[in-house]
């Protein structure tokens, strides 16, 4: 399709496969942030076990070699379905022939986004960082709690929602909490941590077949992991939340359980379903727009059942190569064969050695499933260096039990503000004058 | 010293080193933030050759196999040098018999504190980041004003300052502007690139001698670095900032150039110097306290000529390692010999293969300079995986300049909250609007 110009929308796993094979067209490709993100390792940085540089690349090295390919750092507001045109914030409006249109998703309150206060979600690298803080902060302030009064609250992690998301960080926080910050932290006895999975529904997993989820509620409850089954989340507040009719005191709440469609999406003007996403025809289109796709998390895509595909990397990667061969073809809407995704199955790691995998009729669990999981991951790393450095680092932490990423920096500004602070404040003005009288 | 308290107030080089060498003591070590942290090497995660989680590490982490030394994460907020009791923002006050003041500093604006807002300093890790993403973002923004007006301002980088932190700076900004960056964003043209480093002595790198800041000038400028010597700075504003009787254009100022000991210090009511330091005795005690210890960037103590040692690493560390030896063996006051700088010379590095050294009689640049600096800066950094993966890091870097850290990611935040308000706002309600009834 040369002299034509291709606009992406979005630098995730779909935005991403399309940009990639079309090196040769006019594409614009457009992301809020800088880089890629290898979301499917996020709540490793979240836990400590990976750095953000290690799960993160930056788009302008992706397509260095490729001046085909253009990147934009900027934030699409609205796209003009008639005008063909895409609004940004920062720069002059866009014109586009083809249009993917892949901005993701980010975590849902079900209305009540009062809720992300108390209890963050996980989507972005900001997202993982800030959680780690949070994370780390709390045993921080758990050890002092102990040290001053000799007994203290429990330390109660709550993570809400038993999809893969919620099981990984589960796992994850109760390898940290039980091993790897053990010696760290002294004053803080086993018992004093509790880390709790809720789950709405009647099991975790529910992507999977019941004996994994059953072998995955094993796994987690062998780690330390209390699992609440049917237990909607009905009120989330500064100091605790109503799971059921159970007040339960925490303030380190992790939300993993809902999805929301970009708001971008509305401006397309075309029916979306209640998450959000846009209900696209069987070649990813939107009615009446030929040139214009949807993919990814953004697209309410049903297989064969009628169910929408689940929101994961290899939906998306495989939407991308579907869309990209259309635009390389020039394939004509009466010309082109609906989507199929090729289901290559499903994974979900619950911690050091263990992991569940569905793929056809095989089903692993323990450390085979693990092992799948790591080759798996490992292979889909974009980058070469990039894979050896994460596989350093999983070889260093199965090894060691010694998390490489427990830095806190974000909250250190936030302190050296406060001190800039008190340099001029009564409080430490009166301190200095008492020592001075006293000396 | 058996059965008594110690005390140390930052787990910089100074504080560590003590800590490191009272293992067997009742240690207490404070810090504000949870990580140990080389300085000298916070100016390649700002310039995106290093990651955070490269040049930290979790004190927990580094006296894990030390009871005897116990961290708490907190700030100091005053010294009560009468009742011997440190007081804590979060925990109750902490009694000691001996005391380490190793506080370290912050950059100094002379008295103009708003400047800060437009000219960031170099200290804390969230420093570097929060430098890294600036730096980046200003490259993309000048991308995508290039690509809208065909012209644009040119990409204006002031570092004030040309100590050994302002050269390192300049010379790694020099260095990511003309080749790393050049492929990455391919509408900037060389010359849109300025970089100004300004000092307002008569030359750079004052602590060296006068043939290596020459040549430290003329590498500077052949990496296309404009050095104005002379130059003091008058105002720093949110578009520019004034140097001598020149208003340079510029939001891009980077404040490399003066340091002020904590404000904690003042608490401890003994004569400072004009920087904030504690003119300490020949024993780094204050006047009248055997065993209130003061070093590292929080002391003003002599060297043989009457001048104050410089705030390096070097210093901090044979301090501490000067009064971890009084604490153990218990030297009276009166048995104390005066600690004395064993100065092994000064390295700078000005970029890829190119630094400048100056051991003794020793004077070295170019590429041996480099080299020295390499391995003494490996050999350095305490953990010997870290060790490894700066190294890793340098050699990657240095075979394809292809900074491996130039992720953004607190500003994806701030967008995303910006998205957020944006769903509910009257421009992207009103703008959904006009594309349904348009469609």
């Amino acid at each position: 399709m040369p002299h034509k110009q291709v606009v992406i929308i979005g630098g995730g796993f779909g935005g991403l496969t399309v940009a990639q094979s079309l090196r040769d067209a006019d594409v614009l490709l457009i992301d809020r942030t800088n880089h890629h993100l290898f979301q499917p390792l996020l709540y490793q940085v979240a836990t400590c076990a990976l750095s953000p540089g290690d799960i993160a690349w930056p788009l302008r090295t992706i397509f260095r070699r490729h001046p085909h390919v253009r990147v934009v750092m900027d934030e699409v507001l609205s796209i003009d379905c008639v005008a063909h045109l895409v609004q940004l914030r920062d720069s002059r409006p866009i014109a586009f022939d083809v249009l993917i249109v892949a901005p993701g998703s980010r975590h849902s309150y079900f209305g009540h986004d009062a809720w992300e206060q108390s209890a963050p979600g996980l989507k972005t690298l900001a997202d993982a960082v800030s959680l780690r803080e949070k994370i780390l902060l709390a045993f921080e302030e758990a050890e002092r709690r102990r040290i001053a009064t000799g007994t203290g609250d429990r330390l109660t992690f709550v993570i809400v929602g038993g999809g893969p998301t919620g099981v990984e960080l589960a796992g994850a926080l109760a390898e940290i909490g039980r091993k790897a910050m053990g010696p760290d932290f002294p004053n803080l006895r086993l018992d004093d941590l509790a880390i709790l999975l809720v789950e709405g529904g009647s099991r975790i997993l529910p992507g999977f077949t019941p004996d994994l989820s059953a072998k995955a509620v094993t796994a987690l409850e062998h780690k330390g992991v209390t699992i609440k089954l049917n237990s909607p989340v009905s009120e989330i507040l500064a100091d605790g939340l109503v799971i059921g009719r159970e007040f339960v005191r925490s303030t380190n709440v992790i939300w993993a359980a809902g999805n929301r469609a970009s708001p971008l999406l509305t401006s397309l003007g075309v029916p979306q379903d209640g998450s959000g996403r846009i209900m696209v025809q069987r070649d990813l289109t939107i009615p009446g727009e030929p040139w214009i796709f949807v993919i990814g998390d953004a697209a309410h895509c049903a297989d064969a059942g009628g169910n929408p595909l689940p929101g994961v990397a290899p939906v998306a990667v495989q939407q991308g190569s579907y869309v990209a061969r259309l635009i390389r073809e020039e394939t004509a809407p009466d010309q082109r064969r609906p989507f199929v995704y090729a289901d290559r199955g499903m994974l979900a790691t619950i911690g050091r050695a263990q992991a569940v995998a569905q793929m056809g009729r095989l089903r692993l669990s323990g450390l085979p499933a693990w092992l799948l999981w790591c080759v798996v991951h490992i292979f889909l790393l974009i980058e070469f260096r990039s894979r050896v450095r994460v596989m350093a680092e999983w070889i260093w932490y199965y090894l060691t039990f010694k998390p490489g990423a427990k830095i806190i920096y974000m909250q250190t500004r936030q302190t050296s503000e406060a001190e800039r602070t008190h340099r001029h404040a009564p409080r430490g003005l009166t301190r200095r004058d008492d020592s001075v009288q006293k000396d």
